[in-house]
């Protein structure tokens, strides 16, 4: 039986690298027997171009008749002067609420042969290996009433509701539990239950599961202190699971430390195990069509769609250790290139992986 | 015409530290003729120990009658069983609501000195000094309706509303457009207007102003994508202005890019000058009594104080430079302390500052 993957491109850089990651999910294909069909969709600015909104509710369900979802990026200046509800980010958050992907993962992993990379200093970076786990269709990005209103004294005042109910909570907290469980069995759950409620009721559920996981060593930390030792010591973190809005900033924060947010893919989840995946970064308008931009986080996320999704592990693996190759290789794209290293277009530097499988 | 001074101690370091920044002022008092009067009051666990709640009514009117306000710092963990309600942290909020303190002013500067305190890299960030300004009385910390409720299928829900309205997002970002004036001219306003309603207002109130202030360069940037840069980049920064969830994350991880959150002070101002300053760092209740706690933050607050809401510029500067001849020195407390400096205590950094006038 075939396995079928939705192909979303998108807007800037993303057509460019998802062509990169097609080509080596088709070797992967050929070597180990997978046995995938691809179908391609349109998202983002492509689709406002097309239909005049940036997910069509026919693509919506294109993609969820598939077994999985592949995506670039999506966004673009051409697109920001448009009306708010018909702007590119709309159809990312139509996809993720329509489909009830709920269980962001980003990892923020430092690859040793781009230690040089990061910002910070290589013994508060070297081995870092972080997993942020994010709930990504609740909290204050869907939460209504929502809105910008005329008061009574003519001014005009905006609200969002940041909101979540225990089942939110505990689906997202038994994924972080779960993933600590594989991993170092550490998890750190942030909130700022000091003075938001609703991330009170959010501590209260975690502590609740608790007992479930005794394998699992559970930690409280507010959002502030979590800026800031992602900063001063990242490496104490194993999990971090966290609401929409905080998992967006700590989940970019950790993504930074690597100093290479072109090598961080993600994935995003519902209940059966269905899911999308997307490189971290955005769809970087300034180089899109230079081919230079860095094909390796929606390659890597395609390995994450095959482990994750389809159960194809070996699959997984096998691109993994090619990614990792050309990196030994020396090969770089302009964004994590280094003097010594070898500076690789977008599509030379998918042929390498293709090439070292 | 004397200028009174509420000095709030606080809980665990607060005491000591405070006690540092008392006997500078005292001596910058004499030096310069200030004629500051001192008056003690009860924050956080110690008011509530001594009347049941974090801050009561009678305080707040005593503070508000006075000329400024120097805290130390509040909470601990004897205090964080007790309901909600009465927590030491709500006393914070309760004197920056009860008296309009909305604009916080949070420095982050690496002192040349301790540039190997930084767990980032020295080139990303010597010479580093950047301004946050952040929105305190408003915003999702004090927003209605909030609570935690449950629902008919028997399940809780907690929730809390970010609101602002439009004279609140004025006054602030008139505040960081000042700023930015008196530094070097650029002003980043950080929001999330592409998933945030209010924070949609929030953007638009800041076009609407900037040409009032053609000498500033304004630029907006989404929330998530700062936290990044301020690890991949901090320099790019001047003044960064935003509300008050953002601001509590974003400053704790810009003081933190320093290395050495035990030095920086920090302003709550209102509209007519008054102030509360506190150092930006937290009540340590694991180092508190022991005598080891860095006073250099608070001490830092107290010269802010005097140059923000007394006029007395001269004084706060002398205050500065004294805490810079200290460092010059070679002085150093425990937080800050590296090899081949001198490990001095509370009592004796207070001192030196003292004797360094
Ligand atoms: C584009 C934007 C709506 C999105 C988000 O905030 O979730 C992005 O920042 C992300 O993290 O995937
Ligand atoms: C203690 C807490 C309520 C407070 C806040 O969140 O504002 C603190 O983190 C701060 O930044 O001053």
């Amino acid at each position: 039986m075939s396995k079928k993957i939705m192909i979303l491109p998108g807007d800037g850089i993303g057509p460019e690298i998802v062509e990169q990651a097609v080509a080596v999910l088709k070797v992967a294909d050929e070597k180990f027997g997978l046995n995938l069909e691809f179908t391609e969709g349109l998202i983002g600015g492509a689709s406002i171009d097309a239909h005049g909104e940036p997910l069509t509710d026919a693509e919506l369900k294109n993609a969820g008749e598939c077994d999985a979802v592949l995506l670039g990026a999506v966004g673009g200046p051409k697109w920001d002067t448009l009306d708010r509800a018909i702007r590119p980010e709309k159809g990312l958050l139509k996809i993720r609420s329509g489909l009830g992907l709920y269980a962001n993962l980003r990892p923020a992993i430092l690859y040793p042969q781009l230690a040089e990379a990061s910002s910070l200093k290589p013994e508060v970076v070297s081995g870092l290996d972080i997993l942020i786990v994010r709930e990504l269709t609740g909290g204050i990005y869907f939460g209504e009433p929502r809105g910008i209103k005329t008061l009574e004294n003519g001014e005009k005042q905006g609200y969002n509701t940041y909101v979540y109910k225990e089942s939110e909570i505990e689906r997202i907290a038994r994924t972080a539990f779960e993933a600590a469980q594989k991993r170092g069995g550490k998890l750190c759950s942030v909130d700022k239950a000091n003075v938001l409620d609703v991330t009170v009721l959010w501590r209260e559920v975690l502590d609740r599961l608790a007992p479930e996981y005794p394998d699992v060593e559970l930690s409280h930390m507010y959002v502030d202190n979590a800026a800031m030792q992602l900063v001063r010591a990242p490496k104490q973190f194993d999990v971090m699971v966290t609401g929409n809005m905080f998992g967006d900033i700590l989940s970019d924060a950790a993504a930074m430390l690597t100093g290479s947010i072109g090598m961080l893919p993600s994935a995003s989840m519902n209940e059966s195990g269905f899911g999308l995946y997307e490189p971290c970064h955005g769809s970087a308008p300034d180089i899109a069509g230079q081919g230079v931009a860095n094909p390796l986080a929606t390659i890597l996320s395609a390995a994450m769609m095959l482990r994750y999704s389809l159960d194809m592990g070996e699959a997984a693996a096998a691109i993994e250790a090619a990614v990792s190759k050309v990196l030994d290789q020396g090969l770089r794209t302009a964004d994590i290139y280094t003097e010594g290293s070898k500076k690789v277009s977008t599509a030379e530097m998918g042929a390498a992986v293709v090439a070292a499988f």
